[in-house]
């Protein structure tokens, strides 16, 4: 059993392996690709049907190669990028019969996503984006009780001026992120309403007045973070090395001066 | 007197003491996001209304709580959290006769804003923004008169052909404010106007362009004094360390010289 | 003679002579902001006729003090805030009485600009401002070929199809600016072309594309700019202030080694 | 022959043969200017014609002249720069008798490029543009993943209720470029989707939410990555300058002891 373990982490592990990987998430990016097209896919339905099963097939093989080649059940879950491979490739199975073609067809296209997974320089490249996030923990969570605050305010002032926009807590929400992004927040959104309520200019000016504050705070605070720890890598500078010939030097010294004396 | 201060301190600053006002924020925090749903407030007007005074109450209490067990009133009162959950909470006692229902409505959603006051990194967050604000001062002044001299050329110029933007001087500011967050400044304002006086482009081209700079500017300051900041507070860095050891070693050298002299 | 232009530059540097002169420009910033409104300036206009008369006339006291103070005519006239302050306050005069009246009640806005000449932290900025314009001066040249070239094509292209924006070449320009600032460059500019011409997208994308890379490029100029001038600023750290006690003492240790020899 | 390479290459090499080009370059624009109004392009048609003929054989006499100068055929055509003059000047009269008026007025437009070539500063500034862009190979490869995803699902779902935004699955990249630069992302695609299929939100929030995300960092990994880089070019800093002083001191110190030895 063990050699076969082995066979399956050299071949796991071996570039053509990888390559033919990607091209196959290639092949079934240009598959979902030409299936949004209704004339393609009506009139090659069968071939779409038949390419994407083979495809799945020869992804689960991958999968099962990989799982068996890894050291460990629980190694191989432990790596959440093989748990997203696992899931996407598996749903491709348990939602093939379902009525729900949508769903199934969207987890066809997130296979897309599993060159992600399988390029080191991406996976790498997410991972440090995804590293980035706890960081932003606190502010995120002054930027939630905002939203918060104002979505409630704007509900109960605007909910019978502007019911398209401040209708219930959900859409004022939706209104407030649409307001932060500065999309029509005045032709659209403010101008009716100051039509009906003169008064509630305020509203607005504040919310993306402190808005844009906290963001770009946010924001400058991802850049000092990014400048520092990059400074802090280069830590062995060539300053550092010339000291440490310094301190080399000054025991030298030492030591001649105690034979001196002696 | 003084063991009931102490208790109350005690009690105060007693992690479970925290929790416990951070889950009824969080309750309060519902319950006015239920009440913007009119289906809900109708129906259940009693229960909110109870529920709300019950939340009032233990909020007064826990201010009580903080108040005797602070050294005394002037350091209470010193910290303008205190002052701030003081007044969100003194406000639903002041207002709750009050027929303006709507201001004491948001006060009753202001009280979220407590979470900001009473969970530390919150609270650390939010005086780390206000503290930067001093440091804008000039260039918020700057904007302010540019804005000014914008706002009333703007209403002089565009009075008559364009009255619901540039009809009033604080119309024009609004407008201007709306213009630097480029939102429909061209489609929506400026296009309209240029039809009627096709050589009024310089006005918000110059605007543009001056406030962005202005803008960027202020944005760099802010990112440049914080990176310089953050460098500083790294000012013990290990090329730092290594010199105190080098100043060290040389003093030794000097005094086995001065003895080797003797 | 002299006595006297001693006393106008002792009264021209006194803090209360400045102080009196940026309440004087708030007041006729107040003046020019009530004028706008049409009733006030209607009702009242004699009285804001005498005013602005008054404010006029010490606003040329203040000038000719000033002038008088200076050791030279040419000392004066060197300082282009000197020069923006005569030529403001001269126009005032010139333009009195002008049937160009929008030009001089632009002029008396322009006046409300004094208070950058007068307050010392606002003229440090603007100046610092200034200074960065200068080191922007081949990017921007790239810019304004950039577009000048989409310029023409967008010209040669949409003449027909779309005349309110890319009629001639001005309208283009103008147009390429609203199209850089992404403000309902698709929605607005890009889709009712896209219906005549389905392949004009990439004119579009392209220029909003590179545009944006050489901005951002700029920006980043700026900033890395400004951090690296800010730490060659701090220069003097902590770390050089060590090293050069570290020479001192190595010294002292050479001659207590040369006294030694001897 | 060798001397008329050696003067040919002197003459392209002299300041005025380059000023006279930038010139040259100057009237081109100017001409495809002028062109661009349909009037002038009437009346004159001739005049510009015989203008544009003649300035494309200068151009071409230029670049004999700098063919001839450069040492060989194979270091001419080994600077790009050289290749786009070469190419931008032979399809001037590739094209000459051309029926795609249109491509053949664009080349014309596109020689106005042709200035960043021949200026110094800007085609350095030019090149260190293109350098940052294999940096972003990862990140474009991520986005470019991104937006494929988005694309297709985004086809899938409202290619039946909103057919101009992502009717085919090109409209939907389109579409997916003008919601990531912010432009009317709601009020013109959002909204209308939105009445048709309520829980569509989704879609668009976590689009913009990752894509900023995405953006962001790809704008901080630069800013870093310039920061980073010149700083590193400021390295012989005042800090090690001294510490080569401290380091020579010491081997001189040394050598005393070892003398004092003997």
């Amino acid at each position: 059993m063990s050699t076969i373990r082995k066979k399956c982490a050299t071949l796991a592990e071996h570039p053509a392996f990888m390559n033919t990987i990607i091209v196959l998430i290639v092949l079934n990016a240009i598959l979902v690709g030409f299936e949004t097209y209704s004339f393609v896919a009506e009139k090659y339905a069968g071939w779409i049907y038949l390419a994407d099963r083979i495809l799945l097939w020869i992804f689960t093989l991958e999968i099962v190669i990989r799982l068996i080649g890894s050291r460990s059940l629980k190694a191989f879950f432990k790596d959440p990028w093989s748990v997203f491979d696992f899931v996407i490739v598996l749903s491709g199975h348990v939602l093939v019969g379902s009525y729900y073609v949508t769903v199934l067809r969207i987890m066809r296209v997130l296979r897309v996503l599993r060159a992600i997974s399988i390029i080191p320089s991406l996976r790498k490249m997410v991972n440090a984006l995804l590293l980035t996030i706890p960081s932003m923990g606190t502010i995120l969570l002054l930027l939630g009780i905002f939203f918060y605050v104002y979505g409630v305010i704007g509900t109960m002032m605007f909910q019978l001026i502007a019911p398209e926009y401040f209708g219930t807590l959900h859409q004022s929400l939706l209104t407030l992120f649409q307001v932060i992004t500065l999309e029509s927040w005045a032709s659209g959104v403010m101008r009716p309403i100051l039509a009906e309520d003169p008064s509630s200019w305020w509203y607005f000016i504040t919310f993306i007045l402190i808005g844009a504050f906290v963001i770009v705070n946010l924001f400058v605070g991802v850049v000092v973070n990014n400048v520092e720890e990059a400074s802090r890598e280069d830590s062995p500078s060539p300053t550092d090395m010339k000291l440490a010939e310094v301190q080399k030097e000054l025991k030298e010294i030492k030591k001649l001066l105690e034979k001196n004396k002696g």
